[in-house]
């Protein structure tokens, strides 16, 4: 089934303990439709970029099969910019660069042809973008699915609240939960949340991992352990990529296939860290997302 | 199988956003054998107390069959105290006082009915006391572990290293395992830990679960996500008191097994915080048990 993603796509330098990654293609479709188009065919993107965003990553995601005619390419501009510097222990991060430049004034509108979509996810932008996207949508899409962010809390908190009220389910960190709720426990904060609109929620918690709420149901996803994390750039998106691809893909919104839609996307988000940027994401294979999806399984396998 | 506990038994005052607990019992044994009371039935405790230790705790303890034989009663003396304070998180906490009293010279010694145990839980002491214990035994325990903490990482790091090379599992926390290996990341801590001696290592993550590590295979439990935690004072004993009572109870010290005892310890663990001190623990009963474990079960329970 068919799924649209609105987001940014943008460039990205990335300063971690492992060195300086140079000017590299980032923003959350880019990273989410990459992820999504290794479970599903019918991926459309929705963004913006300037005239210096390039041709070869173009050619890269439509031979993903991604959909790219909703992708606005500004003449004469430039795309969004960001340069962060990652903290020792890459959990925490500086941002030393951001120059919003055609994102400044992104007013995303759907292709005729991607209105009818049966998928629909916003990535982090301003909630009432993110409200017209859903508003000229032709049929109510099975799910619709979005992220956000501290930031349109702070400064949009109202608006932030009607967006919420149209959608299905919110992906968001264990931060921004807490913030948007006023509560330290999660659970608290995730009836409080579902409250507000979305009927599932994910909380992502970094390398501890994610948890599904849906009615009186919790799903716990661990993260995979790993040796080392290069780059945690875009592991959000990729997990929401694979997330949301997985569930087009099967087309089935039950609590158990989301729960392995968190799994596979888990997976894909552990593959986007290994790298700088998209390189990882941009060169997996199937065998290689099985092989790491048994390995979920391994790990909280247990028998009473 | 017998089991033996070595480790404090001591008075707690908890003040948290909930309250003052005022005076209560506490100390790594006390929490580590009631929890290991539910599951094993031959139990026994080697600690220091003074006079002041109350009579119906000790009858409390030995109403679940606990051996107190090897606790030394100090005539005139006074039990150890400590009196923290929790911040509004209840992730991080303060102390306030610490009056080491008996435990400042304790010296454990194995009555003879101890000294043939088929397993040693050592509780957070002196890397040189826990050594003088394990010198004690009359056969090789089918299973040691310890507790350490950072303060004998800093004090008498070299005396931790040689007893360290004497145990088979060792049961920290994150931060812990991070400042014994210098490594961020827990794969190569774990790693590094486990060339250090001992084969088994369980990082636990409070809130985050608890990861087990044997050779090449990593295991991870939850924490069940709860919707209150009123008092954390106790938490960790009470997962190692629960890991090894169903370790004891069930003699088999596989890496299978040891999975299902993380899942009893954290089961043990979720119940301990609902209260302050070992209010909760100790009215603990079976199908209580029974059930929690099940939520374990089906919070991480997915099929692909």
């Amino acid at each position: 089934m068919s799924l649209v993603i609105v987001g940014s796509m943008a460039f990205d330098e990335i300063d971690s303990p492992f060195g300086n990654s140079g000017r590299v293609i980032g923003g959350s479709a880019t990273y989410s439709s990459i992820s999504a188009s290794y479970f599903a065919s019918d991926i459309k993107v929705v963004s913006v970029v300037g005239e210096d965003f390039p041709e070869d990553a173009m050619a890269m995601l439509r031979e993903k099969n991604i959909n790219l005619e909703g992708v606005d390419i500004k003449k004469g501009r430039k795309s969004f910019f960001w340069h962060g510097r990652y903290h020792n222990d890459l959990n925490s991060r500086d941002t030393l660069v951001t120059e919003l430049n055609v994102l400044g004034d992104f007013n995303p509108v759907l292709p005729e042809s991607f209105k009818n979509t049966d998928f629909l996810f916003l990535g982090n932008l301003s909630p009432d973008v993110q409200l017209s996207v859903i508003a000229q949508t032709t049929k109510r899409p099975k799910l619709v699915a979005m992220d956000t962010m501290n930031f349109w809390m702070d400064i949009a908190l109202d608006a932030l609240k009607n967006t919420l009220k149209e959608i299905d389910l919110l992906i968001i960190n264990d931060e921004e939960a807490r913030q948007l709720s006023g509560q330290y426990s999660l659970v608290k904060a995730a009836r409080l949340i579902r409250e507000m609109g979305p009927k599932f929620l994910i909380i992502k918690k970094g390398e501890h991992g994610a948890l599904l709420f849906h009615k009186d149901e919790i799903f716990f996803a661990p993260a995979l352990p790993l040796e080392e994390v290069f780059d945690p750039t875009g592991a959000g998106d990729t997990f929401a990529g694979g997330f949301m691809g997985y569930i087009a893909h099967t087309g089935d919104i039950t609590f158990e296939n989301m729960k392995r839609a968190v799994i596979y996307g888990s997976a894909a988000a552990s593959f986007c860290v290994e790298k700088f940027g998209t390189k990882r994401l941009e060169e997996l294979t199937g065998p290689e997302i099985t092989e790491r999806v048994q390995k979920f399984v391994k790990l909280v396998d247990f028998k009473v």
